[in-house]
């Protein structure tokens, strides 16, 4: 068969095939509306105001109308004196008498029995609010293509109209499809989380955004994945709504029938858009209506939301679309743009502009930004991050210091803000928010104890953290942080001491007691990276028992945190790993202490005085966080 | 009497003072609410994930779950084979059976009877997410103190949250008051147009304003003045809501017993913000609540909603209050900044801080910004402008040229915005419409004929407009242009020819048929502004009556355009004018016919490439427009 539409453009050619194909549709959005109704609507022509505003010579001020000639000769010194009936009381607002040309500030005067004493001279029309002062009836207040804005509205009102004619917003209608996917309901009732299964989570996403946006959107309950019923649903919902969204797959799998569902119903404008993620999204027209395919990943629904439906609804609505990367950055939420340097090298796919969500710290005179992660499926990241920087289609390798501009999404306050690289502990992970307590802030980069000594050595820190055992002295950190320092001035800072162990399933069912019963090969054991303390002390332990790592059946299955490390104990992808009591408690599993060992933070003298690490430093005293780190358990203070 | 409390404050001294008095209110709204409930709502602690994310391994696209041993071998011309039972078919999202660790994706795959061939080989782990691959249970997903997106709402489904924890946002009372007020309905039936009234149009404002920032408010009746009615209210609203605001004066005026009634109710924080507008606000302290006073004219209102009420939600609702620039930019919606330099000199109040409402252009490579207007009853101005400039209590005297930061609240593109200064047309301010849709834009000021033309010679203007008598010769615009250009190169476009004439109310009461009628002393004249084409044409009139200006009732009165000036005779303020027929038919009014004169557009050489001056030459033969001029009367075409 040949493929009648273009596939896998630009967004940029995304964008006018959508407008050519539905410019003729938007013009059937001009309505007319009460003008309370009309904030963020589009004026679909000229508004004229009906009436003068203000309607007639009023007092701008509390105070007496009189004639500014009788006040000429007066100053402070020698007030005028005007007789009772050559003045009258004003309230602000009132209309000026036939007979008076100012008004004079009551501040300005006194009374003496009936007559009034005036203490500054004025000018004709002094404190008067002449007739249309504000518009004129006739004049043009409001112009075609104008957004209304609440000042409008009041300004619509007093020039007296009330209604405008403006584009209408466009309704629109979400059909979430897929055999695996769960409504809310089910989702949260604890027995229905059988593998396989994934919470339809994009229409909250969805009416979130609309809403923030000001557009209606409904949701049909979820399809399955039945080529015949989503038919039905697309139509109808053509039929009745101006914009239908259906999440689903368009790649090539066996139920992804998405696509010849578009074909059969109307005319496919593309399929597949050059980005990533958001890359598998394809457009129709069904019925004169415009059709959206938004991928069922999370990040790959927000991408094709942010990129295609809201232009889309702007167009429809009276808008003009003005560049790509305007519309974009207001989609996402953008509060300001910041240009920062890649704090680690990322490889972007050839020929797709990849939307990366970027975290940021400024270190000394560098200000970095790192990837979260770049897989679709990550909602995390889109929640962590503290922007998005768009890599161009031309970006392939990104070395390490890169320059890319970032599109803030929060503000963050960079010279208060301290970036710590190092060693898992989800004690730390804890100290973010007291560190916030104190108006300061802190970003963690879980790297190693290695890594984030090696960070710090390269300035790309302010602290890092650190439990490495010496094989030779048997003792902790010293010779590392002897050479990674090399010389210059760092303080250490003991935490505390943290207890090391085997994290086995609740009930340790394969009866492990040791060490030892690790290294019979039997047992399928969770990794953690090089350079991590617990991979260090792993490695040293088997070298202890004289056991090649070979031996170890998942040696070579890699996590980057002790969380994820006991996960797959807890979920049984494992027997074992290696790592802290308090990971072990959160997940209720058990634990067989091995070692205890010195948890240590590392700072250069030269931040000692930056915000973000002295607000640190306060929170390791903070009573409510050591709480929180006993009640984890496996932790001992220092004495 | 003593007063107790601080008046005429700074906007930051206001700030500290609501944030001391209502610090502790603000802990009262700690609440939890439905996740879909939470978008903009601040989270009152750290939010754990109570599962993992996916719950299971799951295949990350649609193709064949297989041991990734299984395809070390296998390229895309030698394909690797696998039996049946060897391989399993997943979609997207299904859970990996045990004995698979890989997904090959159906892409690489292609199947023969009951084989499977495998075109690309795999690592362990490929197209797998791996349980707990974007949250793991127990992690912090989100802390205290950050705002919820609609990311994270989404995330707190998957993530098995049904509520959250989250500040409550506050609700807000407005009460508006005064005898002169009148409501909507009342306001827009045309017989209620009496002298003294003023739409009751700040609760529209406020209604609209308080939506876009994601609060609820109600409005009560109007209220008269009277302080026992205003006392109920209050005491009533600070018991049911959470911040009450008042519309009303605070100054001494008579019937200004805001003062009063809040001293008497609760505590005055303060009285009176070195801002302008907005002066006169006020907060008090009733009940424990916060209760605002809004001065009444609509830009006061707006000021004191941004600078105070804005600030004291977030507040209440849990937000870090930042920099007091950071959210007065947010509640005006800020788009972006721009450093300008005055277009014309601004004299600004000693100590005050001075909101301008701000239009922009840039001529060559000057970015000009100019004022609309300071008055605070001219909403017109806000409705108008690109954006606000603030300027700091230390500016008074600020000369043209001086840099000013603007905040703009709308999008211009200022290379396409061509700038026109010179004499006022109605027909020429319908202009800008059809420029806007040939993509271009045009700004309009009103300077008169002589003012246009200056402006062209000092280089503050694309284009200018004139109509200048030559006395001596007779003719127009000529010797006015050479004196202007100096030699340089400009192309002159005769516009229309327009008949200037006596504008007088409609029956013309007082009988007037000659220029000469006017020069009786007897009527009331208003008068335009010196180097104006029609007062050059008035002057010149007179002078050959022989009568002296000084004779001419309201010869002192200026007005800047024809429809002001036509608006003095429509509401009986002046007996005649002299201006165009188009004026006279706007209004209704009767037109005695005087002159035909050119009127002229004046564009330098080098402007003529401009985008905005093409769009506007394009425009003078737009269909559309001329129909439009046609039907207002009084133009004639040029053969």
């Amino acid at each position: 068969m040949v493929t009648k539409y273009p596939q896998h453009i630009t967004l940029e050619e995304a964008w006018r095939l959508l407008e050519s194909a539905f410019a003729g549709y938007a013009r059937k959005f001009k309505t007319e509306t009460d003008i309370t109704e009309a904030a963020g609507h589009i004026l679909t022509r000229d508004i004229k105001a009906e009436r003068n505003v203000p309607h007639y010579a009023a007092s701008a001020v509390d105070g007496y109308a009189l004639r500014a000639a009788d006040t000429a000769e007066a100053s402070a010194a020698t007030p005028a004196r005007v007789k009772k009936g050559k003045y009258q009381w004003m309230n602000t607002g009132a209309a000026l008498p036939d007979w008076a040309d100012a008004v004079l500030m009551v501040e300005d005067s006194s009374l003496e029995g009936d007559e009034l004493l005036i203490y500054r001279p004025l000018t004709p029309s002094a404190n008067v609010r002449p007739l249309g002062e504000d518009v004129m009836a006739g004049q043009i207040i409001a112009r075609e293509g104008e957004e209304v804005t609440p000042a409008l509205i009041s300004l619509f009102l007093c020039a007296g109209l009330e209604k405008v004619p403006v584009y209408r917003k466009a309704k629109s209608l979400f059909i979430p499809t897929g055999d695996e996917i769960i409504a809310r309901g089910e989702w949260l009732a604890r027995e229905s989380q059988r593998s396989g299964t994934v919470a339809e989570s994009n229409s909250l996403f969805i009416a979130s955004s609309f809403k923030k946006w000001g557009c209606e959107v409904d949701v049909t309950p979820i399809l399955p994945d039945d080529p015949e019923l989503l038919k039905e649903y697309i139509q109808k919902g053509a039929a009745e709504y101006d914009v239908v969204m259906v999440g689903a797959g368009s790649a090539k799998g066996r139920r992804d029938h998405t696509t010849e569902v578009f074909e059969e119903l109307g005319e496919v404008l593309f399929r597949g858009v050059r980005m990533k993620p958001g890359r598998p999204a394809m457009a129709a027209c069904v019925g004169g209506k415009p059709v959206i395919c938004l991928p069922g990943f999370p990040m790959s629904t927000a991408v094709t939301l942010w990129s295609l439906v809201l232009p889309l609804l702007k167009m429809l609505s009276g808008h003009k679309l003005g560049s790509e990367k305007e519309i974009i950055k207001e989609a996402i939420g953008t509060k300001y743009s910041l240009a920062a340097k890649l704090l680690v090298q990322h490889s972007s796919p050839q020929g797709i502009e990849e939307w990366l969500r970027v975290k940021t710290a400024l270190v000394g005179k560098n200000l970095y930004g790192w990837a979260l992660t770049s897989g679709a499926s990550v909602l995390w990241a889109l929640a962590e991050a503290d922007g998005i920087a768009m890599l161009p289609a031309s970006a392939l390798e990104c070395e390490k210091g890169t320059e890319i501009e970032i599109w803030m999404t929060r503000r963050v306050e960079l010279q208060r803000r301290a970036l710590f690289q190092g060693s898992d502990d989800p004690a730390i992970q804890l100290l973010v928010t007291p560190v916030r307590r104190r108006g300061a802030d802190l970003a963690l980069r879980a790297v190693g104890s290695m890594g984030g000594l090696a960070a710090l050595s390269r300035g790309e820190c302010h602290v890092a953290a650190a439990h490495l055992l010496d094989e030779e002295s048997g003792g902790y950190n010293d010779i590392f942080i002897e050479r990674f320092s090399n010389g210059r001035r760092w303080k250490r800072i003991l935490v505390f001491y943290r207890t090391q162990g085997i994290i086995v399933p609740r009930g340790n069912p394969k009866g492990i007691k040791s060490f030892r019963d690790l290294c019979s090969g039997e047992l399928v054991f969770s990794n953690r990276q090089p350079g991590a303390g617990t991979r260090v002390l792993f490695d040293h332990l088997l070298k202890s028992e004289g056991t090649a790592p070979e031996k170890i059946k998942g040696y070579s299955q890699i996590c980057t945190t002790h969380m994820e490390a006991a996960n797959r104990v807890y979920t049984g992808l494992a027997d074992a790993t290696l790592g802290i009591r308090s990971a072990a408690d959160a997940l209720g599993l058990d634990f067989i202490p091995l070692a205890e060992e010195p948890y240590e933070l590392v700072i250069p003298e030269e931040h000692l005085r930056h915000p973000g690490i002295e607000a640190l430093i306060e929170s390791l005293s903070d009573a409510e966080w050591r709480k929180q780190v006993e009640e984890m358990g496996g932790y001992r203070w220092p004495n």
